[in-house]
């Protein structure tokens, strides 16, 4: 594919110590499919629980009206994830707009790397249905995620 | 971002026309989330349901250990999915390799695009755990989803 | 078991007539587990799609704030459903007190029964987060729907 | 009801010393719902999980065809269940019969009962497609489940 679809473009993600946080999810057997491994869409609720676990938190504490929205997501889906078992997602900054940012994700079991991808997050008032900066301490969190 | 999560790359797949094959999916209550739109997760469920429908069983005449497996998914999120209703995936063939092959969807609500997005899909022996060349039949179809 | 999860007490919800009303929901590979056949918590899925699409727009005709949440369910599993396909979910009321209701249903695949069930579901006020009388129109539509 | 889909007969699952054995799923973002709150279908998952780590590495060290299915489910929700958290999954047998087994379950976060149910499960070869009677470790594991 012609616009970064393809895994090449995210083997940096591939390796652990680029990421500044972690998350852990014991998967389900509930993710499983037909093939007997955890489903392709499991994958994209592992990334949502990394930034739930990892940025809500800083968003609501100015207020339930304060959000993030998911733009645009990316995932490269390297290697069969099992049960039982658990993941790793690794978190990394790629870019800090006005009022948006980009996340890059590695996802390991066992140590390995079993897939890589990037999430577009705005920031969201849901009340008044707009982007929003985010406040200067949940920017200057976000700073903290910056690949080093 | 720079290689392609972000949307304005697939802003052609915001006109129905381009799509060979449509397939329609009610939305179910439980597709919704705390925000009270039908969760980011659920635009993957209804890509794959896409594929399954159309391609799948060109695949499982071949025998039940024919099959396909995700590579690599994109979804550019361009308008909120509402419940109760049904969405629209539209979906056109953009890449056709040896033992692989690219989609590219759009999502369609009440007639106006709600996302639009592309996947690898790399056809698969599930008994040899490899991957295969997709069966002649398989490929003329593939052929008949290329944009026009 | 000796409370009623054993499916004797419900044999009556495999005969079709005995349901006043019927949604039908399209099953989609994602329902799928990795024994091929619908995992068992979709049942509970396709309980509340009918609940929601028959209900729930009569109670919000009272106000967001005004809906139902489940206070107990029950469900026997009787044969497998399958995918490709849809099923037919039959609802009848089987009782209806001051407060509170009971759904009973059952699900169908190619007219065969697949599985039976009870749902008691209270009135609920989201605001002051308290049990509530169902006004008089939705209890008069919930008369609609008892046994004939 | 007048068959067990009311709570009474299931307050005593209310109090943690009954169980036998426990387990602990952090709940994800993912489980939520409209309301807020962890969806009802969640608990489904939730019961799902215990007895898959509970019981079926047992019954697959027989083989993988060896499974159990579930043949009746019965759940009582007693509080809503938030994210984020965890919930503690508590697991005693009450039925053992030749074929099939019952296993009651409670289901707790901040150690307060949020949820009571049972199951009935019904021991199964893959392969065969018929019911099979448990092999005797397994007929001997599920035994220390008995309720004290």
């Amino acid at each position: 594919m012609s616009d970064g679809v393809g895994t090449k473009g995210r083997d940096w993600l591939m390796d652990r110590v680029v990421f500044r946080q972690w998350c852990r999810v014991p998967v389900r057997y509930n993710d499983l499919d037909p093939l007997g491994h955890v489903n392709n869409t499991a994958t994209a609720i592992f990334f949502e629980e990394a930034r739930c676990q990892l940025i809500t938190p800083k968003l609501k504490a100015h207020g339930a009206h304060v959000d993030m929205v998911l733009a645009a997501t990316s995932i490269d889906y390297r290697r069969e994830l099992h049960y039982p078992g658990e993941v790793e997602i690794g978190t990394v900054l790629t870019r800090l707009g006005s009022k948006s940012f980009s996340l890059a994700h590695g996802i390991f079991q066992d140590g390995i790397c079993a897939g890589t991808g990037e999430v577009v997050l705005v920031v969201f008032d849901l009340e008044r249905r707009t982007a929003l900066a985010p406040p200067d301490d949940v920017r200057a969190f976000l700073e903290t995620l910056k690949a080093a």
